[in-house]
């Protein structure tokens, strides 16, 4: 097939007619059909089952210190779940606190104690400084933009590169002191499934911010979502990089079992230097007494360590592979010989980033949707939900079933096509 | 014996001495004892260990409507617990949101988003209008002074009465417009035990507060925690004066099983008007997914409704009852007499307090300290720490095993003596 940027005006006519007509014969098929969510599937929760069997009435519920976990106290969670999260984090358990269910939840105050108190090195609350601006490293994940617009902070894209931001425009960036943070997914980066490379991690690991108080959250998300067992990405430890560069306290790291175990029902953490802990400690203590030590327990008894984690991922990987693969090899059938998107191949990680032509995502998105097919909404991946080119498109291939995934892709193949002919059309036409 | 304030000063100063002497066999028998905790002991967290039965292995995890708990979504909670918490707080179900594991959280998060983003009927965020007051009934609980304390808002006194807060000083400090909020634990108070009287309910929802978006932080922690089963104090329902009164915006309303089930691995929930809750979950949704609604779903099936949660609150007061007679008869046996102390009898919730002489609590805690008995802090239940009369002791009976317990409300009783016998020696001797 002849790529549609070689093609003639009547070639491409011709085109937009054959699509038309696959895609009407989609339209009458009724397909309720959605790529949209990073979630876990039914079968990929199930592996987590056996875990609901560990705390039994018969058993106890002490920690490993004699703490009863039933009972109000230790806010930076039980010590066995900070181990077992901490080695996950690769920092060490006193660098640690185990709080709730939700890593976002723990970003979220996090910005607020920003917002509300500052950070050490500051000058306090960051709302008494005015005008407040992040770096969102973009196409990125839409709930971290959200959280900083929520608070007022003034959004600023740093375009994603192949190795992670670009940090030349970070480096430049951070000497406005307004600049108080910056959001990085540095393992499989939602969208984009890339990870951060170690020059990537060193620089900004030397960063000199203007603001003593800006932070780098860094949001651990996939750490230990490898889709082929021990042939996943490597993240250099920001952790190493920042004590090296006797710059320890500049960076937040969160993650979360919520796509290890259950989501929405796993636990969460974040983790810093002894000064950020301390500090996150003090205002911490202000808002909850501690985080579901139950929970907690659970987890740490199920999973033991790292290694009983990475046991439990490789049951996932073998889920998800055929997912991803079912995505991975549609694409690269039908859409691939048009010449008219790009993506990456991720190694691990939620989600396969798609990009079509500039200006054609919105109406691919639309025109799946018109099919009965649901997408994350395009643009949603930048700040303010804008995509500047419009051409990138998120997929999750992980909620749905394998067969549904099939027909989704080969419907998001001729709607990408539809929508890119349609417009060289145009633009012939023009 | 003779009430102290009719000795003479020989007799006082006899009296003084006889208490030193028994002071000391108490110092010398190196006790260890605890009074300053509001936590369930053990064998009262064991009453719900057949909970951790309810979901396992090979249980399903559907809610009643057929969503998988297990997973991402309902940021509102699963349908099943928000029935069962809107019976708790005697609300509508859809007037309720389930959250994570802790009302403390529930309420901080609340005044975060009044600091951030005001509430309906305000002018936005708090943080631009400057100073911040808050009204703070007291004796109350620390825990929430400290949290409008830490947002840098001005905590305004009122003193509570025997029946509430003191409406008419209410009543004129809300033509304050800086005057955004006011706590309260309307039944059981922490700490002193007593339930707000109808006439208080009333007066409250009939508040006509300058400030627009001025919220009662509704904090209904012991709403089915009575000690006597059937006996128990009736709090009138605020929400129904609220509409009546048609101001049904003006409060929101917390509770959560951690004083039902287990400490921190309960479930919390806030509730208000339809607008309220539409406020609310827009702000939510922003910070997190959901609660923990694994958890939701296993008290949900557990308890079933309030009525199971009435019988199981039936087991926790045959518990309680013995540890609060124990200190009460102490109290009536060896404090009555000296005529230094005053002291309610609460139907309910987890505290009783104590007023010894004006002057006096702050020496009776730091005896009670010297002999080997932790209290929690005098003047920790006011507002900035600071009892104008140093009178107040809170105990808590809950904790201690009830040996232990009848120990340390003797040595209670010998510390509050000795500190009013030596402080009437002393105006005596001036």
């Amino acid at each position: 097939m002849t790529a549609y940027q070689q093609m003639t005006p009547a070639q491409l006519a011709q085109e937009v007619k054959v699509l038309r007509e696959k895609f009407d014969e989609y339209k009458n098929m009724g397909l309720k059909l959605d790529l949209s969510r990073g979630k876990p599937d039914g079968s990929q929760l199930d592996l987590a089952l056996p875990m609901m069997g560990v705390l039994k009435e018969t058993q106890d519920f002490m920690t490993e210190t004699g703490f009863d976990s039933r009972n109000y106290g230790l806010l930076e969670g039980i010590p066995e779940a900070r181990r077992l999260m901490a080695e996950i984090l690769e920092l060490e358990p006193d660098e640690v606190i185990v709080g709730g269910n939700s890593s976002l939840n723990l970003m979220h105050d996090c910005v607020g104690i920003g917002f509300v108190h500052g950070y050490p090195g500051g000058k306090g609350g960051w709302y008494k400084e005015g005008n407040i601006k992040f770096l969102c490293p973009c196409p990125g994940y839409d709930r971290h933009f959200a959280v900083t617009q929520h608070f007022g902070f003034e959004l600023v894209s740093v375009d994603m590169k192949e190795d992670g931001p670009d940090m030349d425009a970070v480096e430049e960036l951070v000497k406005d002191p307004a600049v108080k943070g910056m959001w990085c997914v540095p393992k499989y980066q939602n969208p984009l499934g890339i990870t951060f490379s170690d020059d990537v991690v060193r620089r900004l690991a030397n960063l000199s911010p203007a603001a003593p108080d800006f932070r780098i959250f860094w949001d651990n998300a996939y750490a230990v979502h490898d889709l082929e067992p021990g042939k996943g990405d490597k993240l250099l430890n920001l952790m190493a990089e920042l004590k090296k560069a006797g710059k320890p306290d500049m960076a937040l790291f969160f993650t979360s079992t919520s796509k290890i175990s259950f989501a929405g029902a796993g636990i969460a953490a974040v983790g810093g230097s002894a000064a950020n802990v301390a500090w996150l400690k003090k205002h911490f203590g202000l808002q909850v007494i501690s985080g579901d030590k139950v929970n907690q327990l659970r987890h740490a008894r199920y999973f033991k360590n790292k290694a009983g984690v990475m046991a439990h991922m490789e049951k996932q990987a073998a889920l998800l592979r055929p997912k991803f693969e079912a995505v991975l090899d549609t694409l690269e059938r039908e859409l691939a010989p048009a010449g008219v998107a790009s993506w990456n191949k991720p190694r691990g990680g939620y989600f396969i980033p798609l990009d079509v032509m500039d200006g054609c995502a919105k109406r691919t998105v639309a025109l799946c949707k018109e099919a009965g097919m649901v997408l994350t909404g395009a643009g949603a991946t930048f700040p303010y939900g804008v995509d500047p080119r419009d051409r990138n498109i998120r997929i999750a291939p992980t909620y749905a079933k394998l067969d549904e995934i099939k027909t989704a892709a080969s419907l998001l193949c001729l709607c990408a096509k539809l929508a890119c002919a349609e417009k060289l059309l145009e633009q012939a036409k023009a």
